[in-house]
């Protein structure tokens, strides 16, 4: 945990947090301040600050927030489609996703997607709380991604992502995809906003490709390596932030 | 697995080829080839090919080889230092080297590297070996990285990194650094070899970085995110991908 999330669920008194989980274990445990110390905090959608440790039990730990910073920056938003993956890749995807502060994460169906994917547990909102808070600790952001579910692969790139963009946004559409022949270098400079399509394992069909690159999606190659779907995430995340530095 | 990695132990004859492990369920399971169909298959530190089904049982897969194509292009070699990280990220950091096609992994004691992690069963070479050859298979690559333990920061970086460097190569020497102010952008271009060092989780002491700084080491900043370290690994080889192209 680079930075401690603290929620409006958490706050006793103005200023005021009171931790009780799996956050005070890890100040007990791993920060293992002394009352009076300063620990980085952000509040979920919120600033950034320093939370005074208060008092430090058994029970709970007491935060005392100052210094708080708007990290609403003048960032590029990053919305990141995802075929759906395996559900122990989808744990990571949202972390992932969270750590390097992408703005909204859309699962979507595609042919390639094993049926048994879409019953799994850890679509349930309840169940990516957890790793989306845990991205954020680690990446020291506080906007939580918005996650959303597309059961419709057509309905999604065709009406839906329209609706999505933001008025004033001309997002650039990346598919990241080994055989194309150009790299991302250049597409993005100055953009406001960048969709990106990630496939399934064995990739995008080519109808779907195809429906993609008629409403703009530009096919990228992002290394001559096939990597697996969280580190693909990774490094196409990675290769954007330098490309938009 | 998008290439099977043969072996020399797995060869029965000339061009054939018997798998009876992982391999062959993954071939009946996963693939489901046909007798006659052929599968992606590369040499471990070889060509790469296509294996012809000869024969598929319950106990054994036995491939014919042809179309066999050297792949010792003419990439760039990359070098990754990391301080030694915590077990089951080592093991990720292994598939990752080897799916992103590094040349060789250094892993170094370092000053914020835990003492427990030194004993660590993963640091024998055959209990890296399966990581390896898994990243092989995923990333599509035959040339297996040489992995090294290095228990001395100091003689590692002033005496064998400088014998390292093979006759010719100069290799670009790269930080990832949260509070570098420049980006490896431009730093790369054209070179033979690059040399990165990952930090342990909480970073290289001042001691650390400024050893290295002075035998050239350029700290670079990866990302305004702070990245596990199997996803920092990822992104530096990403985007230095990205630089390379």
């Amino acid at each position: 945990m680079n930075i401690i999330i603290l929620t409006e669920l958490d706050q006793i008194e103005p200023q005021t947090y009171r931790l009780d989980d799996f956050r005070a274990d890890h100040i007990r445990n791993v920060l293992k301040p002394e009352t009076g110390d300063s620990l980085k905090i952000g509040i979920l959608n919120g600033p950034k600050g320093m939370g005074t440790v208060v008092s430090i039990t058994d029970q709970a730990v007491v935060l005392k927030v100052t210094d708080l910073v708007d990290v609403t920056a003048n960032t590029t938003n990053i919305d990141l489609i995802c075929a759906l993956p395996r559900p122990q890749t989808l744990k990571k995807v949202l972390l992932i996703s969270a750590m390097m502060n992408v703005r909204s994460l859309h699962l979507v169906r595609a042919n390639r997607v094993e049926k048994s994917y879409y019953h799994s547990p850890v679509l349930k909102p309840e169940n990516q709380y957890g790793h989306l808070i845990e991205g954020l600790s680690q990446g020291g952001h506080t906007r939580l991604p918005e996650v959303y579910i597309h059961d419709r692969f057509r309905v999604f790139f065709e009406d839906y992502l329209q609706q999505l963009t933001i008025d004033g946004e001309h997002p650039v559409r990346l598919i990241p995809d080994p055989e194309a022949e150009t790299t991302m270098s250049g597409l993005t400079k100055g953009s406001s906003a960048v969709q990106l399509a990630i496939g399934p394992e064995g990739g995008w069909v080519p109808f779907e490709v195809e429906l993609m690159q008629n409403i703009g999606f530009v096919p990228v190659i992002l290394s001559r390596s096939i990597l697996r779907v969280e580190y693909a995430v990774t490094a196409v995340l990675a290769q954007l932030e330098l490309e938009l530095s």
